[in-house]
């Protein structure tokens, strides 16, 4: 029996754990609520229980697995499998994951960010495959990155590279999470975008987004692309706005890293061809003449599998080369 | 006798040249208008009885030389030694020149970014030495970049990565030569610090610096850094705007390579501490609250001879490389 990679990405809302072959086909795969305000330490117990039954249910055994990643949201010291903090998990301080999830399985764990694993995942198994130098985007309620260059993650002194969603878009503009303005976050993410039309129809602008809010207590960036499909003209505008900053956002890593490829993950995705076509658009728009740019923007293919795809192919590098 | 390389730094007023010894000492070096305007071929030629005529003076003969490095604005195919334009020398398109040079030297001549030299130069022997994770920025009349990722040159798919100037800080903002609008070079760089103080002094501002417009006819960044330093209150506002862009794009370039020193060099660091303080107390400023940044932010140490110095320690190590 070859050997057993387990993926698991570790968000604030749910955990999520798949077991792949060494050729990273998934076997089985799962997921639970985090519960992240149990804290660090019945959330881990919770992660090395989820993954024993996952296994069991699979017909296979915690002997068989060669090693275990985890993806989770910065910062972190990735390296030493030391999570520092998290926006969605504010119990999760300091928290040394890989060692306390290691000795749960008596295996090695790894640690990398939740973007970064899903970006090695599109690279080695999907929209990235065949490029050797590629930028991804995750566009969620956050945006997360990842950046590939020559063939290896680009990680950086510390392991933080590729925290593209807090690059500065407007100087001084829309507060961000982080404790910076005008992230790129706080424009092009989807939960930015259910925002900015939230803001606008309190202002008083018409649309046909208003009875949805009235009716459901809030907007969601899902039915401003619905409402876009239909003709609103305000859903127009933001989504408008949202493709313009991610456009631009594609520029600056394009002068930055220069990627053959740059893919877009994460929910926000799912607006198809309208927001493809638009990011396209807006980097027509805004870059230089000075030569042609070839870059090819595109959407990932993994779907919501990236995550865990990536962390147990992390997982299968690390322990190919521990046995080097 | 040691082997030689020849360092050639091709910019659109002046080329340096400076032949070197295999530790990168300098043995002897010289400037000469560039003439851009006569074209390739007529530069060419030049540069290539320059570099005789200083081997000649310092005592040696171009059998001496293993190889020549020349750093050069782009864009440009650099792996394939071509100039495909350049902004500063209109008559410089698709030019062949590490061929053409090549041919009159008798030696392999690579060609590089002159940022991207002067950052290598600074790494191998300057401000970088010891860093591995290391960004840079020429602050002259336009900005050029320069990104070491372990150890090594960051270089893009294409070879035109670092191009940090053009990052865009402000959509939509200020109109650049490239064709982008808000680059960071149309806000960061010298000529734009002298730029917007004539153009608040042509809104009416008041300013000390009015006198040296009325006797000038025009206002350099030496100028506006003379005025700040005498109290003038609007040499103090723009000033501070460019230190503000310069801090913005340390941020922009942290969260993408997340390099662990950042290194200023062209014309304007000059201006010294009062530019340094404000480059890092506008860093703090906008920086993220998620955890603490230690990146080291700097000046360079080489002076002007970093484009000669690592165009010189390009060739060398292609030299190397090409005996291995």
């Amino acid at each position: 029996m070859s050997e057993i990679f387990v993926g698991i990405d570790l968000g604030g809302t749910n955990i999520k754990i798949g077991c792949f072959d060494s050729d990273l086909r998934v076997i089985r795969k799962t997921a639970e609520p985090t519960q992240a305000d149990m804290g660090p330490k019945v959330v881990i117990d919770k992660m090395a229980q989820t993954t024993e039954k996952l296994l069991a249910q699979a017909g296979l055994s915690l002997q068989q697995v060669a090693a275990a990643g985890v993806g989770t949201p910065g910062p972190a010291k990735y390296k030493e499998g030391i999570i520092i903090q998290s926006t969605n998990m504010p119990k999760f301080k300091d928290v040394p994951i890989s060692r306390m999830l290691g000795e749960k399985l008596g295996k090695t764990v790894v640690l990398e960010n939740d973007a970064t694993a899903a970006c090695w995942g599109e690279y080695a198994v999907g929209a990235g495959k065949g490029v050797d130098n590629m930028a991804f985007f995750t566009l969620g309620t956050g945006i997360g990155g990842g950046i590939i260059n020559n063939g290896k993650l680009l990680q950086g002194c510390g392991d933080n590279a590729a925290e593209l969603g807090h690059t500065i878009l407007y100087p001084n503009g829309r507060q961000c999470n982080c404790g910076q303005r005008g992230c790129v976050e706080t424009y092009a993410s989807a939960s930015s975008t259910a925002k900015r039309a939230s803001e606008a129809l309190e202002a008083g602008e018409q649309s046909s987004l208003r009875e949805v809010l009235e009716k459901q207590g809030e907007i969601t960036c899902k039915d401003v692309y619905e409402h876009l499909a239909a003709g609103d003209t305000l859903a127009k505008r933001i989504t408008d706005e949202t493709a313009e900053a991610i456009a631009i956002a594609c520029i600056n890593v394009l002068h930055t890293v220069e990627p053959q490829r740059i893919v877009f993950a994460g929910g926000m995705i799912a607006a198809g061809e309208p927001l493809l076509n638009r990011i396209r658009y807006y980097f027509k728009e805004h870059i230089w003449s000075l030569k042609a740019e070839t870059v090819d923007i595109c959407f990932a293919n993994l779907g919501e599998d990236a995550g865990i795809i990536g962390a147990a192919a992390l997982a299968l590098q690390a322990h190919r080369q521990s046995k080097m």
